[in-house]
Parts: C-alpha cells; sequence; structure tokens
C-alpha cells in the first residue's frame, strides 16, 4: 500500500471491456484491486516491469495458466491455485519461490467483488508462501469469448549452488517420498461443479510446498536429494511415469503406503475413478537415498505435511515402466494417460 | 532442438481437451509444436521450471497477456505481440531482455497448423529480440469458453547498474524523443478484422524496441535518460498522461511531430479515431535531458528507427496535464481515456 494519488475511482459492480482498454477504468480497476491486495512495489509509480534485487546464481523460472471451473471450491479457489502452483513449480526445482507475476484475462460481466476476492486469495497464499507478487497485468475479454477469470502466474526463486537435482542422478534403491494425500483437489473441484450426484466434504490440498522443502534440505545432505515433481495435472501416476521415462529405471509404487483420505477414497471409488491420476495442487514427491527417506519422512512431518509417507522404490526392471504393488503381493502397471480420465478441472 | 526420445505422436489435426490435460497428448503437444520452435532448455529433460544462471544485481520482470483478435493480421500476429509487447516492457524499465516464460490458453478445436504458425512467429521474434523462451505452459478450454488462443508471456532483463530512469528523474525542459511512427498496429488489427469498410496496406509496427534503447544509451549518457515507455494499449496519448501524471508537470506535444504514416492518418481521419490513442507494439518514448535529443533521435535513426523524432518537452505548467500544441500556435487538452474509444484491440 502506498500513498499514490488515485487517478479515479471503481464504481462498477461489473467488469466492463473498458476495465481492459488501458484507460481510466483500468487504472481505477489497478489501483482499487491490485494495488490495494498487492501492494505497490518499491517505486512510487506504475511501471509495467518490476525492478527487483538479487543476488547472483541460478534462478528459477516457471509458468502456469490456471482456468479451473468453478473458480471457488472447497479448501480453495482460483487465486490460490495461481500462487501455490507456481511456488510448487519452483520449489520442487530446488529453489526459494520469491518473486511472482499475475496476469488476468477477466471476461466481460465478472462481478468486481469476485475478482477482489479472488486476488485476496492470492495475497494470502503468497503470504503464507513467503513470496511478492510484483509485476501484473490485466485484460479484459467479451463474455462469450471468456469464462469468468484465468489467471497466468510465474514466478522467480534463486536456487542454492549445493542443490542439485534431476533424472540422472536417480539411481535403482532410491525411495520416492511424498508430502501427503493425493486426489483431494480434483475431486474437490469437481464436486464443486454439482454436476455429480455427490455432495462429500472433500478439501482441495492447494498449498504451498516451498516450506516442507525447506525442511527436507535441512534433514538430508543435498546429494541425497535426487529429483522432486509436484503431482498436479494428472496426478502422481503421471509424475512417476515422467520418472521413469527420463530415467529409463522402473517406479515401483507401493498402493498400500500412498496417502489418500478414506471419503477421498470412497468417492473416487463411487465414481470409478483411480486417484492416482486426480490432480493434487499441494502435495509433491521428493527421490531420496535410500537411507534417508526414514529422515525425510520425519521432517516432512515435523514441518507439518503429517501424512508424508514412503510411497515406493526405483528399481532396475521393468525399464522405464510404473508398477503399482498391492497388499497382495501382485503389481499393475500403472500406464501414462492418453488424454483426460475425469471432467476437466484445470 | 534435442534428441530426447519422444513419448508419442500428435496425430490431431485440431486441438482436443485431450492436449490440455498433462498426460500423452499434452506430451505430444508440447514436443512437436513448443519444444521444437523453442528448443530445450539446458537439462534435457522437461520439468516446470527453467533454472538459469544470471549476475547478481538487478533483475526487470515483467508480463502481458495477449487476447488480440484475429490472431494473425498485416505486419503480425498474436505470437510476435506475445513476444516482442514483454521484450520491450522490459527494454523501457532501461533493461537486456533474456529470458522468456509462453503460457497458452487454447479454445479446443484450434488448428494445429495455427498454433505451430504462431508459435513459429514467437520463435523468430524471440530470435530478431535475442532472448529465449525457456520455460511454459498449456491448457485447453472448451471451445464456447475463449477464443482461439490467448498467450501470456512474462520476461526477465538484467538492469545494468548505471541505468537509472523513472518520473522522480524528469525535469522541466526535458525532451520527448518516440523511435517511429504511431497508430500503425491499432489499425491493422482492425482492418484484418473485416468490420470496417476499409482495406488499406496499413501494418503493425510490431517489433522488439531493445536494439534501439541499447543504441539510445551507447549515444547518450545515462543520467540524462530520465524515463522511458512502450506506447502499446491506449497509445501516446495514455503514456504521456501516465508521465504528466507521476511527474505533477505538465507535457507538450507538437502535433507536427509526431510521425504518423499518411496512409495510418488518413484511415484514422476516416473513422474520426485520434491516431494518439492507437495502440502501438513497436514503438517508445524516452524523455531526455534537452541538450541530448538531437543526439538521442540520430542514434535511434541510425540503428534503424528512420522515423524517430522529438515530439515535445516536459514543461512546469500546466502541472499534471498533457496538450497538444498544434501549427496554428493553439493547444488542446489529451486527456486520458476513460473506456476504450475504439474495438478492442488488444
Amino acid at each position: 500500500m502506498t500513498s499514490r494519488k488515485r487517478a479515479s475511482r471503481l464504481t462498477d459492480d461489473r467488469i466492463t471491456l473498458a476495465h481492459g482498454a488501458g484507460g481510466k477504468a483500468s487504472a481505477a480497476l489497478i489501483d482499487e484491486v491490485f494495488i490495494d491486495a498487492f501492494g505497490q512495489p518499491d517505486e512510487a509509480e506504475l511501471a509495467d516491469s518490476a525492478v527487483l534485487s538479487v543476488e547472483g546464481g541460478r534462478l528459477a523460472y516457471s509458468t502456469d495458466s490456471y482456468v479451473v471451473s468453478p473458480i471457488r471450491f472447497e479448501g480453495g479457489s482460483i487465486g490460490d491455485l495461481a500462487v501455490n502452483g507456481t511456488v510448487n513449480d519452483l520449489a520442487v526445482s530446488g529453489a526459494r519461490p520469491a518473486y511472482l507475476s499475475a496476469a488476468f484475462i477477466i471476461a466481460e460481466g465478472m462481478a468486481v467483488d469476485d475478482l477482489r476476492a479472488v486476488v485476496a486469495d492470492m495475497r494470502r497464499a503468497a503470504d503464507r508462501a513467503g513470496v511478492r507478487i510484483v509485476t501484473g497485468d490485466t485484460k479484459v475479454v467479451p463474455h462469450e469469448a471468456g469464462d469468468q477469470v484465468y489467471i497466468t502466474t510465474s514466478g522467480i526463486g534463486v536456487v542454492p549452488p549445493e542443490r542439485c537435482l534431476g533424472a540422472k542422478r536417480v539411481g535403482a534403491g532410491d525411495r520416492l517420498v511424498i508430502s501427503g494425500p493425493i486426489a483431494g483437489h480434483g475431486m474437490a473441484v469437481m464436486i464443486a461443479r454439482g454436476n455429480l450426484a455427490l455432495t462429500a466434504p472433500i478439501a482441495s490440498d492447494s498449498a504451498p510446498v516451498n516450506g516442507w522443502v525447506e525442511a527436507l534440505y535441512e534433514a538430508v545432505p543435498p546429494d541425497d536429494i535426487r529429483w522432486m515433481r509436484d503431482a498436479t495435472r494428472g496426478g502422481l501416476g503421471t509424475i512417476a511415469n515422467e520418472l521413469a521415462r527420463a530415467t529409463g529405471l522402473g517406479v515401483i509404487l507401493d498402493d498400500e503406503a500412498i496417502p489418500v483420505d478414506p471419503m477421498v477414497r470412497g468417492a473416487c471409488d463411487m465414481l470409478g475413478i483411480d486417484p492416482l491420476y486426480v490432480a493434487n495442487e499441494g502435495c509433491f514427491v521428493a527421490v531420496v537415498a535410500a537411507d534417508r527417506a526414514d529422515a525425510a519422512v520425519a521432517a516432512l512431518r515435523a514441518a507439518g505435511a503429517a501424512r508424508a509417507a514412503v510411497i515406493g522404490e526405483v528399481a532396475a526392471d521393468p525399464p522405464g515402466v510404473v508398477g503399482c504393488r498391492n497388499a497382495f503381493g501382485g503389481t499393475r502397471l500403472v500406464d501414462t494417460l492418453v488424454g483426460d480420465p475425469l471432467p476437466r478441472i484445470c
């Protein structure tokens, strides 16, 4: 917040094309919705770029568009998703997320109060993750040309020099550690759509994972952390396949060990959906040296990821393939999805 | 380009929701459209973040969403706009643009060849500006929920330590220098829409300005360059008002000196549109010390901005207001737009 002089007042209840046209209406929207929530970068002047001070070294840089519908669901909204998703992409690359950009494509007719609420969610999520939203953009599109609002965030984080992650560093025997239960986010969004004959109190797991990543690096020597990925679109099954393909090694998941909340499990069973392929927004997998797996889980739990667990291992065989071992000793193949098995949720 | 093993082939002619779902279809689209055009970041592995090496110091960071319709017009497309627009936002903050992210929100049903052409335009624009597109995202939305494609880019540039721009550095007597003719972009997009009774060979000015900014800094001591802005949405009239408001000083434009191509001027006259408010995508204004204005223009012209010109000055009076002086000695007020005087073009 600054004392910058206001150019004009935002008097409309709903977004119009004028709010995207770059004139007084745009300035009022930016002042009273975005600057109010995100504050003003250092210079008390609105420019199209933020200028940031960074230490030299390696930066992680990431972007994602968020198009979830509906924009609000149990446990979250498109606003905190847009922050957490990009924070998490940076965190699992080993970076400490620092700065975000946020670009809004708003459909004409959206209620200004709905936009304000989304922006407030972004601010809260940014505060929780310890990042700042420093630059942004707004465009307005005709109502027939878009859903309520799409948000694209990008983010910059600093990668400490000792951190080195990558599929090349993964070897047979390494363990997969997960930060928490899967499939809550995708099911929460499906329920919020109201087109399932199901009303269960299932909440999205939308959360920043950067604090957990830091806890992991405090507990485990950096060389023993090989690879990390957040299990978003496509779920755990998809990132396990990415790991198998990138390493050329097998990935064996332990069905019993994968945390799934009973309510989520029940909903998936009723709908015939495999939770392995349901999206998450606050869940990541780290591949660590076998003798560090217990320490990794303990560190995650101590940092608040109460249901962190070892969920599988990397094996020489079968090469490039993911299997899931069940309680009876059988192993089923976990393939990559071709399309989308679910109503689209992100 | 790398020899990374292809996960699957892109066999569809049109985009489907499956291409946004994170599975095999998404991977094929990313491989065969985006990686083919943009290349693969250093590590031969697809992750959600790019990791970049940067020198310490000040970084400029910017983002913009591009929603122009139609996506292709005389002189450009949404693809090169999305690169040039963000390159230019960085350049006018004094930065040397280095890295871009690109996030695509694609409407189901878009022809894959159209997407390929847009992506090829982005690659060409990035090469011309000397920047690399290092990270990205794709989402697919149902056809009824979006236009053909929206692109959000963000960018990072390094600000050399001696460069310091800002409204606080502007004083009465400083001159406004423009890099080239105005209003071509907005008129080209309107004509491409086909709903004007007008077919004139008017091309967008879509271009990167970072080379011109570098030329300016080679010719003028950095302290004598006070403020820069690219005249995009809202046109020259809008950024002149931003300058007046931020400085509290008057901005006096010289109508005769503002370059406008005759064809563009004619089209604006026919349609009753003031070229001062028409969008540009390769045009910036620099405020420089009065005794450097001629050197600034000469440097810009030598660097290829053939119609660079001094177009006005900063004055103590009238405070916070923009005037435009005509050939007869009269001065009209150039106000900030309230809404959008034109068909929405960006």
